[in-house]
């Protein structure tokens, strides 16, 4: 089996004990040990989301379906959704929106640049919800969430945080995300494979009774990790939903115990030093970075492909030399941008040096 | 991190080979390397459903949500599907059904036994969907799938087949199943996180064009594990849908890999005998099977628990003495029948011994 240095979008090279805890023993979706590891895993995520909501779980299944549980399960029919779309995940979220049955108003971007929070604030009068993406994977740019969240009025706020999270500051709370969803395999440095979500008592209030997915079904999940207990403080009482994925659910509260010894306030310092190096680095080596400056993510970097490169063949080079893969450029964009991700535990100094030197050999600009 | 025999109904311990891949170096999802992973387990699959289906593929979520792409890919508003209800998964089944918009008949059975093959064919003259569990998790029971794709006629046959893929005779094509899903951690031996499926073109004929589920849509993760190129012959052409969970199936792959390398005969043998030793066991102790005789599953057995005898004790005293898990009963057959699998890695002699003995101690009949 190859080892490989993954650079790219994620997933990324996961915490050591990330992957220790992969191998650890197998136990029993229902074994006492297996139910205190999800109840600390919740709490462990309340505190990487920068929420006290009670419904703060991993769905078992990767971040897309993330995606597709916040809409089943608050898009009534007819519903007006807005979304603001400035990537790849925006556009995915008015197909997945559409297919629950809501009227979706998407509120169009140029690639590269943040959501435009007046455009999207005064696209309908009065939205059931609100969506957008935190940190768009497929271009690295950051949006403002807090601005939308202070001007949603009665609507929902729903958020992508796949690539945000356990990289880059997050205020679920704070700034008025009402759910969201995110993924294991990028800052957060566990292997794909699972959804962290959240959803708030505002939102979880206005649910589907009944919701088109039985698998995502929120008000089942409630038992599934023991919300009743929670809520009042006692032992929690589970009741069986599906058999959950324990050997990730072990490995996401290995990677995320890791990550609040750390600190929060460190990882995410050691994310923007890593990509401040790294975007300045690729500067000094005449590249023009893609995404609008002033709102670039510093765990995942576009870079546009220079004139006369071979997107591809680069990439190639950088694998099959140095075992070190970075991603294409999503859509439109596919052959000329790369993707460059230095996230969980990749966001380090020799992380930065290694990802530079190797693309100014290949490039022919050492 | 406690050590634990996992002889309750699923997961069991992983086959070691399975458990060793978990923790090898993390791979991208779009990793040469990795392709020829998912390429060799989508083969893999395809011997152990017993089918030649172009598509069958692991899905990025649990067994449960195996059914609902089961559902949601193929039920048409207003189709009538008949659904035998012999246990919690045919239950489950026309929740899950009855959500994709389907008229559901259940035919009902009494727990514990069989399919009735003649009821469940007469039960409508021209159902679109024939939905049966071939082995029922909630009970121990089998039931003959053949028999209902004899006679199925224009209707499309759809299997549940999470408790008997990899432990005991499975022909999906032999046997007329036009879909089915199953988990990895059971007779696979490998974690919980993956739905292997199976449709075949049939079906996929049928298929609801834009499926109200997004993340289970089979139109579009075709090309997520390269069909185009599967049915060309020629080199699988990606595009992007979702991260796969790289980890999981790697370990997917390595479970396969044993499982292949014993021979599907070998294993399907093997779990025989460990059931027919353990039941035979069972009743020497004075126990009573709950299933009905003749149609019990080898691989998961359910047995009475004696009058006067507190269940859940008993299983608790297996648990801290022994490190020993065997589950409860289902539904309401919760505290008056246990649950135990041997299953994957668990189908020896030796776990026949231990489990035996160790129940034989709790109960105070060594």
């Amino acid at each position: 089996m190859r080892e490989r240095h993954l650079f790219g979008p994620g997933p990324s090279n996961p915490y050591p004990e990330a992957t220790r805890a992969l191998a650890e023993p197998l136990l029993g979706h229902l074994d006492p040990e297996f139910l205190r590891i999800m109840d600390e895993t919740c709490e462990m995520l309340r505190t990487v989301w920068g929420t006290s909501n009670a419904r703060t779980l991993p769905l078992s299944a990767t971040g897309s379906a993330g995606m597709e549980a916040a809409f089943v399960n608050t898009v009534h029919p007819g519903d007006v959704v807005v979304v603001a779309v400035n990537g790849l995940f925006g556009q995915r979220m008015t197909d997945v929106a559409a297919r629950c049955g809501a009227e979706v108003i998407a509120v169009e971007h140029e690639w590269g640049q943040p959501v435009d929070v007046d455009r999207v604030l005064s696209a309908h009068p009065s939205p059931a919800i609100i969506a957008a993406v935190h940190a768009e994977t497929s271009t690295g740019v950051r949006s403002d969430i807090a601005a939308l969240g202070a001007g949603k009025g009665d609507a929902l706020l729903l958020v992508d945080a796949v690539t945000s999270i356990a990289g880059v500051e997050l205020r679920a709370d704070d700034w008025g995300i009402d759910l969201g969803y995110a993924g294991t395999q990028k800052c957060l440095g566990v292997a794909p494979g699972l959804a962290p979500f959240t959803i708030n008592d505002r939102a979880f209030e206005r649910r589907v009774e009944k919701p088109r997915s039985w698998y995502l079904d929120l008000g089942m999940l409630g038992g599934y990790v023991g919300e009743a207990g929670l809520k009042e403080g006692g032992k929690a009482q589970r009741t069986y939903h599906h058999t959950a994925p324990t050997a990730m659910v072990a490995s996401l509260h290995a990677g995320l115990t890791r990550i609040l010894d750390e600190g929060l306030d460190a990882v995410w310092a050691r994310h923007q030093a890593a990509g401040d190096a790294l975007q300045t680095g690729l500067e000094a080596m005449g590249l023009e970075l893609f995404a609008a400056e002033g709102h670039r993510l510093p765990d995942l970097t576009t870079v546009k492909v220079p004139e006369g490169v071979d997107s591809a063949a680069v990439r190639r080079e950088l694998l099959e030399r140095y075992d070190l893969e970075i991603g294409a450029g999503a859509g439109a964009y596919a052959a000329s941008v790369w993707r460059i991700g230095l996230m969980g535990h990749n966001a380090r100094p020799d992380a930065v040096l290694l990802v530079l030197a190797a693309l100014a050999d290949v490039l022919g600009r050492a």
